[in-house]
């Protein structure tokens, strides 16, 4: 199990992390088979995603529509409690399927890290199934 | 890694594929396990739902609902944005357990390919871990 | 593959199960690796999630909100069909990194079952890939 590093640069991004996984898959014995991959944190996302240009502008704002503006409890920063449901919603996990050290992705599919409370450096782990 | 194709009907659909999984399982040496489904696609979804009799209509009106109508940038199709976040938001993979060659599911739980941009032939990565 | 059944009180509640969890993991042959968790039903969902003190019922009261009030079809009881959506948008998977017999988390992220028509048994399989 590896612990790879994504920067966000913005407060809230979608970030392609599909060469980052490819660089990684390079590396590995193993040329095919399945990809593990989990962010260690409560207010950031993985997934797949179109990534058309200003689509991940288009998802960032349908998500601050999605969250309903409550009057949360949350301790820390009440303001926060929409990011930690996007992350719970979304999901921190991603299983793909990788070919001669690639991943099989479709054609507009890319890999995602949603970053809901950036900029930050966001902790992956890793590893080769 | 073997691709099944699933043949949507509709333009948006709750695809029941339960029985397609399970015969690539009668196929596959292993009788027990896990496996791993891809969906190599943007406006489509993989989960597992209830789908006693129009369960899958409701599901469809409460996503139309639940996705904001905003001004998307999205060059290709502005209209096409909401089909891309429900895929995202739930998820182009699965993990299911196996036994006997059949899948292990819950009395009412049935795998779906949820269609946001259909009629299209769907390809799903599938394999056994 | 064994099951194990968590107990949950309350007809909605988030439900830490993170100790669960490890306390099958203390007994597995393997130090590191990963592990699945499936939960046999359409009416919970299993996902990662802060637990500051309050977060767990801020995530019920937004769910409640996103999930549209709609003249539903489902036969059985149409005001189950949020809490069969919410389960299938969620998921009812996961797969979770593990080290020295323990589960590899953020340090505020925990596992949880999303309890959405308790107080009732539910039953999750569990093994170890």
């Amino acid at each position: 199990m590896v612990t790879i590093t994504i920067e966000t640069k913005k407060h809230k991004e979608v970030v392609d992390i599909t060469e980052e996984i490819n660089k990684f898959l390079e590396k590995q014995e193993k040329d095919s088979g399945l990809v593990f991959l989990f962010a260690l944190h409560t207010t950031c996302a993985l997934t797949t995603a179109d990534l058309d240009p200003g689509t991940d502008l288009d998802m960032l704002d349908a998500f601050e529509v999605i969250i309903p503006k409550l009057k949360y409890r949350h301790p820390h920063d009440p303001s926060h409690v929409g990011n930690h449901i996007m992350s719970s919603m979304i999901g921190t996990f991603l299983i793909l399927p990788f070919e001669n050290k690639n991943l099989v992705l479709g054609t507009w599919q890319r890999v995602v890290l949603i970053e809901f409370d950036g900029p930050r450096n966001r902790s992956l782990k890793i590893s080769v199934i």
